[in-house]
C-alpha cells in the first residue's frame, strides 16, 4: 500500500509520501515514491507513485529516458517538457506506453495494471502546478476550493486535511498537517510505513525549500504522534456524554 | 452506503447506524437499518445491515418469517434460536437462502451479491456477544482485544475507534466515541447521512436501556459535532511547526 498528499496553497506546494511497498503482508520493503526532478532556476518537478511498482518504475524510466513524439520526431523527457501540462501529458503517454507493453501480460497474470502519480511543480514562465494522473493517463488538477490531492490510501488521512487546510493555509501549517494525515493513514493501515519523505516548494522559487526524510524514531514527528494522540483523547474527554434518557425512547435529557 | 458501528464494552453494547440509502447519487432514500427484536427478560437482539437493500431485506424477512430446520423439521426465527451463536448460524442460512434464490440473476444483471450484518445482543442463560456476518454467511465475533465491528463505509470512522475504546470504556462514552466516528464518516462520506438509530444494552439486562433515532439539528448531536471540529482545530494549532531548515536537506532545526 501507499500513502502520498500532495497541497498547493497560496505560498507553494507541499508533498508527502511514505516508502513502505509490500508483495503480500509478508514481503514488506522500503522503495522511495516521491521523486524530485530539478534544475534550479529553471524547473523544479515532483512525481509521487502509487499501484503497481514494476508499472511506477517503468513510467519513471520513460519520462527519464525519454519518449518519441510522433508529430515532432524529438525525443520528450519530463526536463525537456516546456510546460506543466506538457509535461503531465508526457507522464500520461508513459503511463499508456507501459499498459501497451506490460497490460496485457500483467492481466493474464491476475495482476491489476492500477498507478496512480501525483505531479506537481513549476517550469519557469509558467505557474505552479500539481495534478493527479490515473492509470489511464488521464490527470486532473488541484483547484483553490480543494488544494490538495492524494493517492492510495486515502481515507484515513482525510478527515484532517478537511478540517484543516484551505488555500490560505500557510506552508509550514499544511506540511504539519500532511503529516498528521500521515499519521493517522500509517496508525490504521500496516501497509503504509516510515521513513516519509517531504518535499516543499515556494511558488516562483524554481528551486525545493525543504527535501527531507524522516526516519524511524526522529525527535520531530515523534512529538508530533504523540500531541496528536494526547490531544484526540482530550478532545474525546472533553465532549459531555449523551443526554439520552434511559428507557424512553426518543428522549433527550436537555431542553 | 451505509455504516454502522456495534461496539461491545464491559458493561454492555452499543450499536449506531445511519439510515441513508443510494442507488447511484441520485437516488437517495431514509431506511432504517437498525433493527431490535427484543421479549424483555428473555432476549434482546440487534442486527445492523449493510449492503444490498433487497437483499439484506430479505433476510430480515427470512429470519422472522422462519427457516425450516432440515435436521428437526421446525421453522427457526430470531425469537426461537436458543442461543446467540445459533442465532447468528440462522442469519447465515438466510443469507445464503437468498443468495440461493436471488444470487444468479443478481450478478446477470451486474448487480453484486454484497450484504453484510452486525448482529449482537443476549439470549437469557448466555453470555451477550457481538457477531459481523458476511456475505457468505459466515461470521466473527468482536473480542475484549478488539471491542469494536464496523460495516460499510468503515474507514474515516475507525481511527477514533482505535484510539479512544477499549474494553474497559464505559458505556455513555463508548456511545459518545462511536457518535464522534459516525460524525467523521458522515463528513467525508455523502452516502452516509443522519438520522441516527442508536441502541444500548447492558450486559444481563436482557432489556434495551437506550433506544434513539437521532434527527437532523438535534441540539446534543449538533453540539458534539460542534465541539469535535473546534478540538481538531485546536489540536494541529497546538502542535509546533516543522523545523526542517530550508535548503538543508535533512538537517533539523532542533537537538
Amino acid at each position: 500500500m501507499t500513502y502520498c498528499v500532495g497541497i498547493s496553497v497560496r505560498e507553494g506546494l507541499v508533498m508527502i509520501a511514505d516508502t513502505r511497498t509490500n508483495a503480500g503482508i509478508d514481503n514488506i520493503a522500503t522503495f522511495r515514491k516521491l521523486h524530485v526532478f530539478e534544475e534550479p532556476g529553471e524547473r523544479v518537478l515532483a512525481v509521487c507513485t502509487s499501484g503497481n511498482l514494476s508499472v511506477s518504475q517503468a513510467v519513471l524510466d520513460h519520462i527519464q529516458e525519454g519518449l518519441e513524439n510522433s508529430d515532432t520526431g524529438a525525443v520528450d523527457t519530463l526536463m525537456s517538457m516546456p510546460s506543466m501540462f506538457k509535461a503531465a501529458q508526457l507522464i500520461g503517454r508513459a503511463i499508456r506506453q507501459v499498459y501497451a507493453t506490460d497490460g496485457r501480460s500483467l492481466e493474464e497474470h491476475n495482476s491489476r495494471f492500477d498507478v496512480a502519480f501525483l505531479f506537481g511543480g513549476q517550469i519557469k514562465g509558467g505557474k505552479m502546478r500539481l495534478f493527479m494522473i490515473y492509470s489511464a493517463g488521464n490527470f486532473i488538477e488541484v483547484t483553490a476550493d480543494t488544494p490538495y490531492l492524494q493517492i492510495g490510501e486515502h481515507k484515513y488521512g482525510k478527515p484532517i486535511l478537511d478540517r484543516a487546510v484551505n488555500y490560505e493555509t500557510e506552508m509550514p501549517d499544511a506540511l504539519k498537517v500532511g503529516l498528521i494525515s500521515m499519521d493517522s493513514t500509517m496508525r490504521s493501515n500496516l501497509g503504509v510505513g516510515m521513513p516519509i519523505d517531504i518535499l516543499t516548494v515556494r511558488r516562483d522559487a524554481l528551486k525545493s525549500e525543504i527535501s527531507h526524510r524522516i526516519e524511524p524514531g526522529e525527535p520531530y514527528f515523534h512529538d508530533l504522534r504523540e500531541r496528536w494522540s494526547a490531544a484526540l483523547r482530550a478532545a474525546h474527554i472533553a465532549i459531555p456524554r449523551p443526554p439520552y434518557i434511559i428507557g424512553k425512547t426518543g428522549v433527550l435529557d436537555t431542553p
